[in-house]
């Protein structure tokens, strides 16, 4: 990545800034779209101090194919991520997950049809697992609009590969935690609520028994499958990108709740209605396809991960204030 | 159906109209909704004569909702059916395909929740089978624009019986034929390429080697799946709609020219670039889980189906005639 020009969309959100910081470290040339909607992850705090350019864009937006011009590598990670934002605006949803990334796509096949294209789809495509560990031939039955929407933006990226030689490669990332994820919403998954809890001395909140089973993945291991990812061999392909490690979220709870060391307990509460009707039960991906074609693996353990994320919060306790 | 209320979407087009003209005929008040885009399949010619209430707008205008009020039935058929117009201009398809019905479901959902919407998808949502025949388990990896926009699509139609109760059921349709369908057009699948060259005494040209084969489905059998999917134990389900009967295109286009009888012969020929890039070989639908929830079978061979169409067109010649 050393000189490449790299185009990170998203890249003022959480893995995207991530992404961001090792990309500017390796030396590559880092150019940032993001249009930093109110309800979505992204924030100037998280390129803080990096010498990346910067354009505040939807990235279906005609000023993007300037971005583009010239760029090795595409990290398409713009996105809304909010399952019941999507079920209360579908059509918004719809707009930014699928409509935006058929107009990018049109636009790198114009501007820089040779360039690298990295896209982060989501587990969530998969729906309610028919069996675990699930791979990437099990049936995809989303079960809400967002799941819908980022399915139909991944498809995109395959058939753009398939009918234009296009060199694009789709992962399907399980829950994500790390440094730089906004923990003031409730609506970016429950992995940032239970770390925003952790660290106040709150108790988490567990919907039904906390017996779901999730494998999360910290934030490097996925920046990792993301550079990963660009080698040839993985080009038109869709790949599953999680954790061999998966833990009920009772023991992500309390494993949260004994690191941070503030007081909070775990406690069991039935499902919210709205809620409810999207859980999809317990899940785990089977990432063997993406460990034999491009060699990654998932490296930090829940535990490790869990404790640095801590760590990086405690240093900047901005995140936990609203912004 | 003899005194339910009945919308039809794209009533005005193939598959619509022979719905519209069954339900008439068993005593339904009908009201069909068509936008009569130029390069669809519609035509007010299709519904002459019949005792319906004709609303002229896109599904997802606003409009719809007076039609809606009071509906018995949804049968939501409106659509783009061209693969190649939907790589030409994917965002039109996506428009139509997927925003469209979003903002419908919403109106549905709003203005007629109680009603039972059965929702036409199309085997293309599985692109180059794995295996066959093909199942509903079978994944979902579209080839091109327009398999990824029916897909959205129709799990949309699926979120929406799940997430809120309504009372949704997709039908994937192979590829279908018979009276009232577009002749014209190039874009609407080779079944209508092929009858008007039969029909013409024209040679029908054959991509390929001819070989590819196609459970082929005649209307009057799709008419009766979408009526025989209103029982309740279809809501929320998703069917394979095509025949236990497979043919190869060199023995469809055969079987044509001999019984139109017009000095047509089949010809072979290389794949022209566009087409070749979104072709998936042989297809087969395994139809058992519609055979088994609701009793569907169809009932007409493919000779059978093909005599009926030449002689439907035959006595409406207008129908090879651009208009």
């Amino acid at each position: 990545m050393n000189g490449a020009v790299c185009v990170v969309t998203g890249g003022l959100g959480f893995i995207g800034s991530n992404l961001v910081h090792h990309l500017v470290a390796r030396g590559s040339t880092v150019r940032v779209v993001d249009d930093l909607v109110a309800e979505h992850g992204g924030s100037l705090h998280n390129v803080e101090g990096l010498d990346v350019s910067l354009t505040i864009a939807d990235i279906g937006s005609p000023e993007v194919a300037d971005v583009l011009v010239g760029a090795d590598h595409v990290f398409n990670l713009a996105g809304q991520v909010s399952h019941l934002a999507s079920m209360h605006d579908p059509e918004a949803d719809l707009q930014r997950n699928t409509m935006s990334h058929c107009r990018f796509l049109e636009t790198i096949r114009r501007v820089s049809p040779q360039a690298r294209v990295v896209h982060t789809s989501t587990r969530q495509v998969y729906g309610r697992p028919l069996r675990l560990p699930v791979d990437e031939t099990h049936p995809a039955n989303p079960v809400d609009v967002n799941g819908v929407a980022k399915l139909a933006g991944e498809q995109l990226h395959s058939v753009y590969a398939s009918a234009y030689g296009m060199r694009t490669t789709s992962l399907r990332l399980t829950n994500v935690y790390g440094p730089r994820q906004r923990l003031d919403s409730d609506q970016l998954g429950f992995l940032p609520v239970f770390v925003r809890a952790a660290l106040r001395g709150d108790d988490i909140r567990l919907f039904g028994d906390g017996l779901q089973r999730r494998d999360c993945l910290f934030v490097d291991d996925v920046v990792d499958a993301l550079l990963t990812s660009c080698v040839e061999k993985a080009v038109g392909r869709v790949y599953n990108v999680g954790h061999v490690e998966d833990h009920s979220l009772m023991e992500i709870g309390e494993l949260l709740c004994k690191l941070a060391d503030r007081g909070g307990r775990v406690v069991v509460t039935p499902w919210p209605e709205e809620h409810g009707r999207v859980d999809i039960g317990s899940f785990r991906s089977d990432c063997s396809r993406i460990a034999e074609e491009t060699g990654w693996q998932p490296t930090t353990t829940l535990a490790d991960g869990l404790a640095r994320t801590l760590a990086f919060y405690e240093e900047h306790p901005w995140f936990l204030s609203p912004r």
